[in-house]
């Protein structure tokens, strides 16, 4: 198997990020990474690594798209960017799997631009796994598709249930529709119309119907369907939150705890390395021909091992080929709802 | 200080309630709290309160809307229900505040029925008050307003300053607005619509721009502007953030600390009080001709009491007389952007 990792992309790349591809060629024995970007700046970080060397080639590339530079005018640009290679090496069958940390809205605009979409996607989005107190849970879209359709919703939902099936390992996938309330008649237009769209598709039985923001967490539902707006913002929030309580939890320990305030720290500690969003492994980008996987801009050496590990499973698991199973029993409905 | 209290509106009710209403008449001498609801429900919770019946008024009704049922049908069909008893003593000026914990949707459609609103507000908001790594911020809209327009959103941001300024003490409120990055031209039609609102205003000094879901406990705004529809979903995201981690946290230091358990536990408790969405005073309907306070259907008698408590302080605090007047000074602007 082979994968491209952007070695450009992240806020301290190259290092972690070339770090993070030693560790997982080191735990996948039948993986090649290809680093993509600037070759005198990764070389440096590959000289200790032995017989993995092999394993782990450079494709150079001159250019590198900026964490906040604007996505369409950056790809526009600078042609030999990281990003766009990496894209290069998936459309022309070189790799199976795409990683990297850098600028998400390049990356996505990367994959849009090229419509390398699975049969039948509309448009690819974003899947986060989320922690919750029975297991995992995936939301789609956090980001990919600010302004969506139903009829994208409705295909998040099936392809956040394939998921759920084949990487997640859940038997029958529930799926549930981010709301403001959980009666039917709940929220605005695009909420509503998902709804419809999902209550009279064959899919109708895993639809557990709208559910709530404090939902997520209690893991209600294994798959939570939104727009690319509201998952962008919740994903976030969620951080927000961890890394608060984080904090006000340790202050509040160190002034309770007597003797065993170091006991309480490496409770935390334990928590953070568990919970911590910089510390998870990436969220793939479904939809795509090829599986694309968006890491965090802070990721570390470890999250960046987890991502080609991750890919590396999806791949296995020939994720993107159940998918098109699936869309394909559906295809029909949605062509007619977006007829309609 | 007169204040109309819903007390058939919530999981619980009438016990908590009518024991929020007494605790907070202890609390504040000059107020009186008017009872909303089914005599012969709330009277058994008042035989012991002593002097403090005096300023514990019961007004008879007979309906109640129930927490699910849909607002503006149940208004309808149920004239006699406690939050339109509560919204006529509002209009009819014979109260000060109103504060509910019953069906939000219902409180807020009593509301916009009556068109009671502050001189030049297009469209109510409701702001939540949340706890930040350097003392609180406030986002508004969190549901009374799903789907708004650009100029309403400015206004919630306008209310909001006002609101973190003579109520939260905040010299010089910065106003931030929930999106996908932070960077100018992010976002859908909305939020770029009324980012360039705010950035030609005479708030633009007070307006730092678009912030993401991790900037709100990170404090880096003291008002966070955003549709009731992302809102509503932050708000209970955040709730069922604080839910998990508390009882995952629990989970692991009872795994890790060795004879300090209690005390761990302690600290635990000590954080649920001061953090638990439960146990907080309820969220301002701001934009009303009056103070209107809706609280969580599940909200404890010390909640109740604490929503009454800051109504009573809004009313002191003149916060709706200062809302007006900034209103006025902007009602220019808004008047041509919205004509455009």
């Amino acid at each position: 198997m082979r994968v491209a990792l952007d070695a450009m992309g992240g806020d301290h790349a190259p290092g972690p990020i070339v770090a993070g591809a030693v560790k997982a060629a080191a735990a996948n024995p039948d993986m090649t990474v290809v680093l993509v970007g600037d070759q005198a700046q990764i070389e440096p970080f590959l000289v200790d690594v032995g017989d993995l060397r092999a394993r782990l080639e450079i494709l150079h590339c001159t250019q590198v798209i900026g964490m906040d530079e604007s996505p369409i005018v950056a790809l526009r640009r600078k042609p030999d960017n990281s990003i766009s290679r990496c894209w290069q090496l998936l459309a022309e069958r070189k790799v199976d799997a795409i990683v990297s940390a850098g600028n998400t809205g390049a990356m996505v605009a990367g994959g849009f631009r090229l419509k390398l979409f699975l049969k039948n996607v509309r448009r690819p989005g974003i899947a986060a796994v989320m922690p919750t107190i029975n297991g995992h849970t995936i939301i789609l879209d956090v980001g990919a598709n600010i302004s969506p359709k139903p009829e994208h919703l409705f295909q998040y939902g099936l392809m956040g249930a394939i998921f759920a099936k084949y990487i997640l390992k859940k038997e029958q996938p529930k799926i549930g529709l981010m709301n403001v309330g959980t009666e039917d008649a709940k929220g605005h237009d695009l909420a509503k119309d998902t709804h419809a769209l999902f209550a009279q598709s064959h899919f109708k039985d895993s639809f557990i119907g709208n559910i709530e923001g404090r939902d997520i967490h209690r893991g209600v539902c294994d798959v939570v369907v939104t727009d690319g707006f509201v998952g962008n913002v919740v994903l976030k929030v969620c951080e927000g939150v961890f890394e608060f309580i984080m904090k006000m939890t340790g202050k509040e320990l160190m002034g309770t705890l007597q003797n065993e305030k170091q006991l309480g720290q490496v409770a935390l500690q334990n928590l953070v390395k568990r919970y911590d969003y910089h510390e998870l492994g990436g969220a793939p980008l479904l939809g795509i021909d090829g599986i694309c996987i968006i890491c965090h801009g802070s990721s570390s050496d470890r999250a960046i091992g987890n991502a080609l590990n991750v890919a590396a499973k999806y791949v296995t698991a020939r994720l993107n080929e159940h998918i098109v199973e699936e869309l394909a029993s559906n295809a029909a409905l949605i062509a007619e709802e977006s007829a309609g």
